[in-house]
């Protein structure tokens, strides 16, 4: 995938014709300042599109949601960071339609215009108290310039915010691409505990919007690995506005092929930016398998090797454990035949025909030592390719999510619980 | 099941007609005296059955054990730690059958009449010049009383050897079962990174013990992680060689049911030792899943419970976060419906329809705070249950994995590599 896009300033905020805002209604902590409501919205209507997290517990804003986006005319996202509004039954739903009912009033739409999500802790009742009559200054508060203040709304165990935006030429036409992404944990195939909004300007019909973004959330999101464990409030939401004035990009021509690809390096690079702002990672790892006999068997054996909890802890330790990875190649379920399997890592190699390659282990320490770097793993029986794009394993990780009791502590105080 | 079996001393050692010893070759360590060789022989011929593990990168003397099982004659196991003799192509093969050999013209036995088992390091040829010449004075040693020898030669990462011995009469003849366990890393279904040598002076044929063994490690052994990661080199081995001249136990009588109960009963207290024993590991928590609709929905939900990282960490640290058990419960593809689950920790309601139990936070602390607990999920939608047994992750098992370095760097000076 190409590199040369134009990087602009601006994230959701960038493209035309989108307005965002950012507050601190103290849903993550009552007595901080961090800004924890965000909102984005199109001035003029707009296509939009939506992938969901295949949990099968879903978060109440992202059943409600759903229905908003079956529906088909959203206009606004709002998102709050602090509290997952998941597994809270129907008082959960009542206040994830009180915060979009809130918001459409004082944008003068329809409920069921607004995208909702929320992404923090599961099973606390939201704050709704702190939340309701702040959003007519949530409202107040849109303009141009606010996307960096949305992507640091939307953080939770994120170490900074996440975001992006391009502009691409297609049909002679500046089309531009914002996006913004949280992630940290609760991170695996298929769809990650993550929040991305992404906004352009570009002219696309929501039915071939819906194609763009299934198709780069396949190559992209569902792609990502962190913890193996997958969140019930993951959601990607996209709104294409036109506001560049362009006519309607097709599909299978060359500009919707240009928007495609644009679409897709977009997402792709908030997914990787998500892995390497993982809690408390400290390695960015892409496993990249050819020679599969099939796709299903490269992609089994790349979510094998990217989810073992003992390859990635010897990464954490700069150790290029090929046994580990071949191990993890062999339980993969995907056919393979161990005398044809080669590792390199980076351009070393690490393994050949199944056995220990003559490299110096001091030369694929060096690799390893190193932030970033791939495995290479050809499986030398066919023409399959799959590539993911996974992390190490550190101990804090583990000390980091021993416990979120200090969550319900401040739930506790705030009345709660 | 019940827990009424009059345990005894003695292993593997403790069926009569089978004698034991381990010596230490200095596999482990060459300048260390830990056990890690070890031999189990039946004085009369016997019937034998094993079960293998499923990865398809398979340890050499699993691939060669594979075929002296099938030819079915086996007298003798002998096994070593310190080396998994895994990812070593055809020198792993010419090893491991160097061993068998040696072992078998020792007891005047064929060579197809040996079990062979390697755990240890994957990727390291066999330091042979330790073993071979070595391989008379394990024969030698041969005796009644060492079952704890053995028990102490398989073990690696493991704090203690886990061995244990039962007597149960059946038909009036009073039947012994022997047996050990390593397990520590590597730990999921189906089957562990983990040796089982199993003996009994029952009279079983051939087929039925093999029928007996795949029931048992289905309930015992495929029922337990720690890691989630499958090895190379499982192995669960059987002789019966029916020295209390008991007529011979036939399938679906009520003598072959107390024995089926019995052998069950010994896999199933190793298989909860070996996650008792896991690297790291503080808990041992029992994943008890009711009333799904089928026994693979059960089976999906326990797993994707007992292998969620975000859950083991919270154990980790002593937290009762049922929203983290309910999120995997959600991705486990099983057929849930969110607002009909219970979860239960012990006995107390932690989640009741998919929302908060009213019990206080600090009653469910005070439950996970203890080593061992079982989480009741009840789905509410059927009859079927499964139930698997658990550990909690911890920072240090990641610190602990983060390295294998220092093997590779013994085995340098070895001359190995």
């Amino acid at each position: 995938m190409t590199n040369s896009y134009k990087h602009i300033k601006g994230g959701v905020g960038a493209p035309q014709g989108f307005l965002c805002s950012a507050i601190s209604c103290g849903i993550k902590n009552p007595t901080a300042t961090r800004l924890d409501l965000a909102l984005i919205y199109s001035e003029v209507p707009c296509s939009a599109a939506a992938a969901f997290t295949t949990n099968r517990v879903k978060a109440a804003p992202i059943k409600l949601s759903q229905a908003h986006f079956r529906k088909g005319e959203i206009r606004a996202i709002i998102a709050n960071s602090g509290n997952a509004n998941a597994c809270t039954g129907v008082i959960g739903i009542r206040d994830a339609r009180a915060m979009s009912a809130a918001t459409a009033k004082c944008l003068e739409l329809r409920t069921n215009q607004i995208g909702v999500c929320s992404t923090g802790v599961i099973g606390l009742p939201m704050p709704m108290q702190r939340i309701t009559h702040r959003i007519p200054e949530l409202v107040s508060a849109l303009g141009k310039n606010h996307g960096a203040d949305v992507a640091a709304a939307i953080i939770t165990s994120d170490t900074h915010p996440k975001e992006i935006a391009i502009e691409v030429e297609i049909d002679g036409y500046p089309v531009k691409i914002g996006g913004c992404v949280k992630g940290a944990g609760m991170i695996s195939p298929s769809m990650a505990t993550m929040l991305c909004f992404i906004t352009t300007d570009a002219h696309v019909s929501q039915e071939n919007l819906k194609k763009y973004v299934l198709e780069s959330v396949e190559e992209s999101f569902n792609r990502i690995t962190i913890d193996g464990d997958m969140s019930t409030n993951d959601t990607v939401m996209v709104l294409a506005n036109g506001s560049n004035s362009m006519p309607a990009i097709r599909r299978n021509t060359a500009s919707g092929k240009q928007f495609a690809a644009a679409i897709k390096y977009v997402m792709l690079e908030l997914a990787k930016a998500v892995v390497r702002d993982g809690e408390r990672v400290t390695k960015f790892v892409t496993v990249s398998v050819q020679g599969a006999r099939t796709y299903l068997d490269a992609k089994k054996v790349a979510e094998a090797v990217s989810k073992s909890a003992l390859v990635k802890s010897s990464w954490n330790g700069g150790d290029p454990n090929w046994g580990r990875i071949i191990h993890a190649v062999g339980y993969s379920r995907a056919r393979i035949r161990e005398e044809l399997i080669d590792i390199h890592i980076n351009d070393q190699a690490a393994c050949l025909g199944g056995l220990q390659a003559p490299t110096p282990m001091d030369e694929l320490r060096a690799i390893v030592a190193h932030k970033e770097f791939t495995i290479h793993i050809n499986l030398n029986q066919g023409n399959a390719t799959y590539e993911m794009y996974t992390s190490d394993l550190s101990p804090e990780y583990v000390d980091f999510n021993r416990s979120e009791y200090a969550y319900w502590k401040q739930a506790r105080k705030d009345g709660l619980v």
